[in-house]
Order: structure tokens, then C-alpha cells, then sequence
């Protein structure tokens, strides 16, 4: 396992090509790209924007290219926003290795770690060669009609099996590696990476897993059987649930929050590591249990005796 | 607080028009249904089916009516099948005051409490008297759209907010008898009675609430808050959730699990104690806590130290 | 049930012997002691300290009694302090019907609400009669050896069955009202009012009961049945613990976190509501949800989706 | 990854010395005692009795050593009785590698999963070498008072630090990997291996963890933050626990439950990975989560909507 935290040895790649995203409106983000635009030209680089995040400037003289170009000709995207916002440039960036830096608007995020205030220093500190590299690992969604995949996606925190409609119970078969685990009732399952085990899955009772551990969380949403417990199993794992015949409510899946593909009877639900990483860039500094104790309130006593 | 269990009291009224209701199909559930419907002949009373229940027989001498005749007709109502078909029936029985007993079809449930093999046993005790009677109160929901309400709908269960699309965050600020709570971003609000406490609520998290109180409990849905819990307050007070203007995922509100109604922006869900009543029937030996410890397994012991 | 917040009627009542309890040391609360005890002075009124408080000052002339002569002469006592100070204040004054208004050294609390800064402007509309009183129910404890009472104590937040030595399970038999419960393992129940939901029962799961119901949490602490869940009773339900004949360790009793007593074989607990009632004072603006979300942080959203 | 059920191939090790321990007593495990030790010799095996299992016979025949020299001289050893029975032979056999076969007295547990009615049919499979072998590492858990280790010990499921008196909040502050976590008030702090994490660590919120998985977890005792949850994390992570000098309420350390060590202030506990490895023996058919249905009654469905 590596740890992000304590390996800040410099790294030998120059990043020359830096790509900036963000979606420009709000003063206080145009203000963060246009001076994280400005100094990065003034360190003589290239910056290259996509197509949304270039209306924050009237100029003309900006580089625009599309959010896929982005992957292929950046050394290190820059994304300005909250961890919905890396999340969803993540996904693009990943087939390409790219790594990307998080600027957040406020407060920090689990997955943009630099503030605003911060970001020239903590810019400069990355172009001097100072950071860590963390690889977050991706899940593969597969969805198997009669045996043929129809659908597939990948997923940085979470994929979720529920409902469609909500306060409709669904139900399912979950087999982990071969072994059934369980026919379940229940409003649906989360099944998250360690980068997802701080999102969705944390509302549902699933525990926090360290960032580097390769493990799969599976938290079950309000099932009927009390006894039902988030399970941590193997990176390695093959998740297969099935939809019975019989059932009435059709389940759906949803990747990332994304919107929701529906699911058949006898449909097959294959969720396991996709091959690609998201490669996140971390200035100095970066600590992941400070994020949980400022993100999640940990400082703060709540009850006393 | 009436206590259903320590009041086994015999009962001054005599049953003469007695309902029969169950969902035919399977052959136990004609069996039972059809033992009853014979004993109770047997017994001289006159008994009364609804359209459904009446296929259980191929006989064209039975007395059939509408559900909705039932409550007008009926002294007595016996309902066949599971807690959700009671949850039904008794819905439309409410404002009848009609009471109603449950006979469940294999495992007891919380409100329908006699097993059919105790049938005719049962029932000789309640028709000589030997019954206590167990009143349930209702929740009352109506929507607000500019101040005209558009929708009224009662609930035995519980009156649950939700995204009507599933893992979609809704957001919703919520006043307890004109104080607020909380503007929450979750999954969503269960608002249970205490009969209620037992079914959904039980499962997001909430507590069991003894069936005599008079309390509602709120139970938040995957909060983003962390420490938000579920809250009990009396059952006299009036929720009041409020749509804000800027969300952008409308929510819908269900009561007992029923078709849900979509929400809009600034609209106004009110919920508060119904006038009506259910009335359930209890043969002699029904016991709240039994049904715990059998339905929820609390005479297993799960871990070993 | 009354309404704390909603009531801030005048009270005929005036307030001429005020006592003042806090435990002096810190600059901080002397220099509060000293300003609500000059102001009071200056009022005309007559202030009593308890012995522990009058060292804040050097004086001679302050008048000093027992915290149990302060319940019998005054008409408003004020403890600057934690909620557990003013718990251990309410404990005594209780008896005698004295109101407590609750000043808080720092953060405010669930039961001392008035902030240092805001002190004299309350207690200036707390003179002028603008208040609300809020009454709270005590459980009364009582172990019973072969039959004969042998200790009793009273308790504002909680009485907590435990096994004296942490990491050891217990074993016993809870009966409510007359009904067998369940026979549980675990490490220990909590017995709470609904002041002290908000306390140790909340850190194990159990609900926030609004301050006016009249009911009683129990909340299992890591019970091995996994379903057992928090229970909502009637306050005026009787609650009876008994230790089994069989039982290696012999379980504890703690009234309110105070120093525990030790149960034997065979011995039975009984607890139900407690003559006496806790009447704290609130100046206006007091209300509990408000300290509900400043105590729990409900206005963090701490997921991000 | 080892998964114990999916490699059911024979091993190359013939059993010549096979230990038996149990607690004798009652007639059932006597008797499962007695056909284990008949059906042993029988094969011409070699078979060694712990001095307290001896009692199960009266014969002067047979071969007595202590549980030390069991894991010196046996090539497998078979224990009669719990979970915790098991756990308590495991200790003392991790040294020597010598694999452990659980037998249980009545239901299965998670460790001993062969039942007294199948075990002859199990035992001839395993010495037919039809087995999976299934290592489960350790802690190895450290006091250092004076930077001077003080005490070691080892454990199979858990570590626990808690308050030696239960209802006294104890205040500790936790690294892992040298990066603070957090100062916290709580009752204690469960660290377990994936073995323990079906045991107390379940029982306080913590998820299970496949068997094989190379984590840790920590699940909080009664946190006085709400918000804190259970922690994933490498098994290859080094915990450190420090009290402070400010401490009232000195804590304990128990491993698996067993007589606790005092802490003072100031002292460091420290937690890691123990070099010895259970080495648990499985006959054909073992399955972990067809323990957990059975064990937390994963096939109930509890609650109906």
C-alpha cells in the first residue's frame, strides 16, 4: 500500500502542458482561474481549458480544447470546484493517467485538497518538483443481459443498486468471488472504493477506508434484515449480483450519481477493479485524517456528561 | 397510555355483521380463508366480503359489497395476509372506527397477530368477548402550493419525503410547531407513528416506539450531516417542511408506501396527528414485545466474546 | 405536554433571594461570578453562594450556605458551568421546586443556555419576569435485595446498568410493565429521560426525545442480539431489571455518571419516573433546536456527493 | 489474497500427532470428546490430551501434555467448544504454526465450524488431506511508559482500550503511521483484525472484514463526536494510542478480552502486525459468509412494508 502521505519525494517529470477546468460564474471561482491562469503563463507554461471552464475570460488568446484532448496532451490538470467536480474531470482523465490537482472554492474536500488563498504557493511548490502521487483505484460496471454485456462504466466512489423509485424495496442476489452472500431486501447497496467509502457510503453506515487500502465497501441502503452489516472485502474481488426472476421492482445502477441504467429480470450486475487510475497530484502538506477531523468535525464534542 | 396488553377486559359489544378480506390465490391462504368463512356461518353471524376476497370460493350464495360498504356495515373486520394488507384495509376502515383483526398467513406480524393454525380458537374468544381492543392514530398529510392545499392523504405507517429518483440528494428545511430544525440535504424524511416505528423507520436507523405512545418520530434518510439522528417529539405537533426555491431535484412525498406526489419548489408538506383512528382487535395473549423478540430475533445471540 | 419554547408568559412570581453556584478557578468564571454577583447586588437583591462558590471572592461579607439550605431559601438559583454542573445542582435542588437558570463558561449546552456575554441583559428580562419555566422528569432507582428495597437514588439524565469492569458482557432480564422484554447480553442499558437523550444515550445510538414527552429511551450498549434497537416507552411505564441466579459478573448501577453501585444475583432494579421534577428557567429566546444544531454541528454538511 | 473456500486442495502433510482439548463436563461434549479420541486411535493416530480435557475419560491410557508442549510435539489440533475456546487454544498454538480445526458444541461459529454430528465424516475428509488452510494474523500490542516497553502481548480479534470503569469517559489521542487521527472522548476504542471484526468491533458499528483482507479496523466506543466512525486500514499500519498527562480517568488494555492492563498518563500504547499467524484448518465445504447467514440470521427478514 502506498501512503500518500508520507512519501513527498520530488518527482522527476517536469509538467509543461497544464490543464485548467472549472465552471466559471460565481466571482470568487473566475477570480481562482484567472490568477491561477495568470501565474501559470508567467511561469512560461502552456495552458491549455476546455470549453466551459474558457468563458471566465473574455480573451481570445486562450488555448481551448475539449475535455478529452485535455487527457491526452496535459502533464497535470488543474480542477477548480468542489470533489463533484474532480470526481467528474477524473473520469475523463483516468484512461490517460493524467494527473490532477484539486483547487477548492471554500471550504476543503475529501479529493481538492488546496485553498484558494494557498494555491500560487502550493502551485509553485508542485512546479518545483513538490508533491505525492496517490492512485486511487476505478470500478468496471458491467451489466450482462442473457449472458452479453449491454452496458459498462466506470466508477471513481460508488456504484449503486437501488430502486429507481424511492421508498420501493428491491431484491437482489449478491455473490462475492463465487459465494453467495445473501438474498437481500433492502431500498439498494452501495458498493464504493476507499475514495467513495467518505461519500455515499459513509451516510449509510459504511466505515471510512484509508485511501491507499485495496478494498471494496458494500453498504446495504435500510435493509429489511436489521443484522445486515457494511462488508469490506478484497480490491481484487468479483461482485455479481443477479436480479431474480420473480421481482416486480426493476432495479436500476447508478455510477458516481450518474444517471441510472435499469436492470431487468435475470439481469447480472459484474462490479470489479476497472484497469484505469486516477492519478490525484497532492502539494505538501496533505493529510488525510486533517481532512476527516475538519471535513467530518472531528474536533468538536457533541456530548457531554 | 391504554395499555393493549394488561387489558384483556370482555367487551360489551355483540358481533353480528362480521368482514371478511384476503387475497385469494394461494391454497392456504383460500384455506384459511374459507375455515373462517365456515365457522363463522356455523356460528350464525352474517358474514361480508369484498369483490377481491370473494374468489375464494366458487359459491354464489356470499354476501359481497364494496371495501368501502365494509367499514359502513361491518362490527368486525378479519383481514387475511400480511401487515402491508392490513395496513390496507385498514386505511379505508378508519373512518368507521370499524375494528379489525389480523390473521396472518405463515410468520405473525406486528399487527396481524394470530397465526392461522389458532384461527378458530382465537376467533371462539373474541366472539365471547375475550378481546382488547388497541387504537392506533394516524398521520394526516397535505400539501401546500401557495398557501391552497392540493392534496390530503392519511397514513397509518409513515409519510416519507423522498427523491422520487433514487440516490438524488434532496434538500428541505424542517419546523417542528413553528421552531426550526434544520435545512437537511439527504435521501430524504420518514415521519412514522408509532406503529409505524417498527417498519421503515426501523430500518433507516430509527427506535422501536411502544405502540400506546403518543409520539411521532422523525427519521432522517442518509443525512450529509453526520450527526443527525432520529428525533422524537409528541404527537401532537405539527411538521411543516418547506421546499426551498433554488433546489433543483423536486421531491415527492409517499404515505404508507403509496403512489407518491411530486413536490415543487416553495411548496409546503404539513404533517400532524389525523382525528381518525385504526382500531385493531387483539384475541387474548397478544403481547408487543413477543412480536420483537420473534419478528426482529432478539433471542439470538449473534456475537461471542 | 408544555412547551418550553412557546410559552414566555410573565410569571407572577418575584425573585428576591437569588443563590449562585459555579466552582471558581478559572479567571473566566470568577470574573462571571463576579458580575452576575455585583448586578444582583445592585438589584437589591439578596445573593447566596454555596461554600465551594464564595471562594471566588475574598470578601467577608458574602453569604455563604449548603447547596441543601439553597434549595430551602431561594426562589431562583444560578450555577455557571457545564450541563454536568448544573446536572449536579438540579440533583439537589429539585426537592424544593427552585428554578436554575444555567449559565455556561463557554460553548452553551443543552441545559445551560445563556452565553457570558449575554448574562446581565437576560437576567435583566429574567427580573422583569420575562422567562418560561421548563419542567423535567427524574427517574427514581431503586435495587431490590429478597424483596427489600436496599438503595435508592434519583437521576435527571440517566441511570446506566453496566458491568463495573468495562469489556465484560453482562446478562439480564428487562420486564416493562409487567412484560417480559427480552433476556439480552450485552455491555450494559441505558435508562434515559429525555434530558439525557441528548447525553450518553445518543453516543449509543438511541434518539433525541424532545424535552416535554413524557417517555423513557432504552438504549442497548453494544448489544450481541444485533437487532435490538432503542426503545420508546410511556414515562409512566415501571421498568425492572433482573440479574439472572446464573450470572459470573455481577453488574453495576450508575445514577447520572455518579459513582456506581453493584447488583447481585437475583437482585432486581426498578426504575420509574421520580416525584420530583427539575424546573429550569429559560430567558426568552431559548429553544432546543437551535442548541441542537450548535451542539451537533446540523448546520455542517460533512458528505459531499 | 487467500481465500480459504475456494482452494480445496489436498496438502501434502500426513497427521501423526493430533491434539485434542476441550472443556469436558457436560455429556455432549464429553461424548463428541469421546468419539473424536475412539475414531483418532482407531487410525493408528497418535493422540495428545491437554491436562483439563484428560478429565473427559477415566482411562489411565491416555497420552497427557500441557497446552505448550500440544504445540510442539502435535501436527494438528482439534478443539471441542466456542468461539472462544478456540481463540484461547490459538494463542497459545500461533507459535508453532500448528493448524487448528474447531469443532462446536452446539451452533457453528465464525472459528470452530465443523458440527458434532458431521465431524467424523469431516475428520476423515482432512485426514484424507481434503482441507483448505486459512492463516489469520495477529496484533501485537505494546505499553511503553518512559519510552521503556512495560508489557507485551499478543491477540487474535481485538484490542481494546477502555476505561477499566464503565461510564467513565476516557480522552486519548490516536496516529496511525505517525499522522495524527484524533484527540478523542469516548468509552474505549475496539482494534481489530478481520477475525475480530465479526466479534465485539460488530457490535459497536464496525463492518465486517473479509477473513483474508490484510486490514485493521477501529471502531470508537460511544464517541462524544458523532460523527466518528469506524476506520479502515492496512494491516500493515502501525497504531499508536498516547494518553495524556491531563487525565483523570487512567484507561485499560484488553486483549481478546482478556485481564486488563492499567495505563498511566503519558504512557504509549502501540498496536501492529504480530509475526505468528492462526493457522485455522477447514474440512471441504467451509464457507465464511454462509457463517454469517446463519450466525447473524441473514436469511430473517425483519421488518415489512
Amino acid at each position: 500500500m502506498s501512503d500518500p502521505v508520507s512519501l513527498p519525494v520530488p518527482q522527476p517529470v517536469a509538467f509543461r502542458n497544464i490543464g485548467l477546468i472549472g465552471r466559471p460564474g460565481k466571482d470568487a471561482v473566475n477570480h481562482t482561474l484567472d490568477i491561477i491562469h495568470q501565474f501559470l503563463l508567467a511561469q512560461g507554461l502552456n495552458v491549455l481549458l476546455d470549453e466551459e471552464t474558457a468563458h471566465f475570460a473574455d480573451s481570445s488568446s486562450l488555448q481551448v480544447l475539449s475535455r478529452r484532448q485535455m487527457g491526452e496532451t496535459c502533464d497535470l490538470v488543474i480542477v477548480v470546484g468542489g470533489d463533484g467536480s474532480l470526481l467528474h474531470a477524473g473520469r475523463a482523465l483516468a484512461r490517460h493517467h493524467t494527473p490532477v490537482l484539486g483547487v477548492n472554492r471554500g471550504r476543503l474536500g475529501f479529493l481538492t485538497d488546496v485553498s484558494p488563498q494557498d494555491v500560487l504557493e502550493k502551485l509553485s511548490a508542485v512546479l518545483a518538483g513538490q508533491y505525492t502521487l496517490d492512485r486511487r483505484f476505478l470500478l468496471h460496471v458491467e451489466i450482462r443481459r442473457n449472458n452479453v454485456p449491454i452496458y459498462e462504466e466506470m466508477a471513481l466512489n460508488d456504484v449503486v443498486l437501488h430502486s429507481g423509485k424511492a421508498v420501493h424495496m428491491i431484491e437482489f442476489e449478491l455473490e462475492i468471488d463465487g459465494h453467495l452472500v445473501y438474498h437481500q431486501h433492502s431500498d439498494g447497496l452501495i458498493i464504493a472504493t476507499p475514495t467513495g467509502s467518505t461519500a455515499y457510503s459513509l451516510s449509510g453506515g459504511g466505515p471510512i477506508v484509508f485511501p491507499g487500502m485495496d478494498a471494496i465497501v458494500l453498504t446495504p441502503m435500510h435493509p429489511h434484515t436489521l443484522s445486515s452489516r457494511p462488508i469490506v472485502i478484497s480490491g481484487h474481488s468479483e461482485i455479481r449480483i443477479r436480479i431474480p426472476h420473480s421481482v416486480r421492482v426493476l432495479p436500476m445502477v447508478s455510477p458516481d450519481g450518474q444517471s441510472s441504467i435499469s436492470l431487468e429480470q435475470d439481469d447480472v450486475l459484474l462490479v470489479r477493479k476497472h484497469p484505469f487510475k486516477l492519478t490525484l497530484l497532492h502539494p505538501p502538506g496533505y493529510n488525510f485524517y486533517a481532512a476527516c477531523r475538519d471535513k467530518l468535525g472531528w474536533n468538536q464534542e457533541m456530548i457531554e456528561r
